[in-house]
């Protein structure tokens, strides 16, 4: 919170990609103003997980805001009509775009960042978008954020000035899980107080057989590490 | 509703921008699904008047989503710490980036139209965005739409599949306000359901000094008639 610091947002989920992402930001010296969203997701135990992180690792400020992407539907995210996919293969995982896909979602969150960013006088804005080991979400791609920034620049007062430049950060964006794990741990990260699972229990308890957590214990199982995180005793036992 | 029409989204303030765009879209012969924001906005007035617009020109479907960009201030819409500025001579108005712009305003609610876009399977969506007679906002120029749409064909399941593009329409972009007024109403809309004002009284009586209403009137004085809509007494004579 010194002077010295350029601050920055960092979007936070609460989940293992996000708060890796929130620690890299801080190691860089940052002060971190971190947004995080109640979008109509199916639980509210990574919004705890967020607040969580946010605290441990030491954010500025952290908001929660509240949208409805439930208006809209289209994703077994935010439509109780469509069940989250369980127990897939790891190769399948990353083919095609699956179900649990949210339409224009990462679209929406970079505008809140943007529109945060450009009221603190931010140059920087910080995602966890990952293109290796991820579930094939457009909105996670190089291309896709390289766009996104060049719009950012044209959107805003600075835009026009001239005066400074957005710059979108992805740090993770050419890891895999088991980098990313790695990385995390390096940096301190406690990752038990993360919640990633698409299909949680009600304290955050992780089911285990979604996408995100079979990719997640992969990143683990790759450091011959066991997730701290707490399971349902329904996801069997861990590697 | 016809099978043949093509769904699109149009975004609608409930202002005479907006609700021209509406006009034009309707015209063009597309099914219109009109997306509104509550987003912290002063007053309610523009709500009320984007659901008697969605009625009276013939929506389907008319949304209205709530946001709160009051969490992040930064603009005189969105608080109350910043007056809304009055009188200003009209050369002015379209000089430099005044205090009413909300950043990243357009950005976040194009980025709400591409999810529903992509969820109705709509290629079009429609933005009342003006960079004549306007407010020097830098999120209505033609070089930052033509980003956004760049950006938005690679952010959705569309954009990866190849299957479609999504087109922005701003039909407005290149009239004056007196062309705006005269497109509408040859069309038959009827601009007296619409709310223009940054400052309207509570049932959406419009301030008559506020840049927006400065313009409007602008526009409804070239066309040699008086604008039909409510004004409050202070407004005074109205040309």
């Amino acid at each position: 919170m010194t002077k010295d610091k350029r601050k920055t947002v960092v979007l936070l989920s609460g989940g293992l990609d996000s708060t890796t992402t929130l620690a890299i930001a801080i190691a860089e010296g940052f002060d971190v103003y971190a947004l995080t969203f109640k979008y109509g997701q199916r639980h509210e135990a990574e919004l705890h997980a967020a607040q969580r992180v946010a605290v441990a690792l030491g954010a500025t400020q952290h908001v929660v805001t509240q949208i409805d992407l439930r208006q809209f539907g289209g994703s077994a995210i935010t439509s109780d009509d469509v069940a989250i996919p369980k127990d897939r293969p790891i190769e399948q995982i990353s083919q095609g775009i699956p179900v649990t896909y949210v339409p224009a979602r990462n679209t929406i969150f970079l505008s809140f960042g943007l529109a945060w960013a450009e009221v603190l006088g931010a140059e920087d804005l910080f995602i966890g978008v990952n293109a290796l080991d991820y579930s094939g979400y457009p909105d996670c791609r190089p291309e896709f954020i390289e766009a996104y920034e060049r719009m950012a620049n044209l959107a805003t007062k600075a835009g026009v000035e001239g005066k400074q430049r957005l710059k979108i950060h992805t740090p993770l964006i050419n890891l895999t899980k088991a980098q990313i794990v790695a990385k995390g741990l390096a940096l301190g990260v406690d990752y038990s107080i993360t919640v990633t699972c698409y299909d949680p229990g009600i304290d955050g308890e992780a089911c285990g057989h979604c996408d995100a957590c079979l990719l997640r214990l992969k990143g683990f199982r790759e450091n011959g590490l066991a997730d701290p995180a707490p399971y349902k005793e329904s996801a069997g036992a861990r590697p």
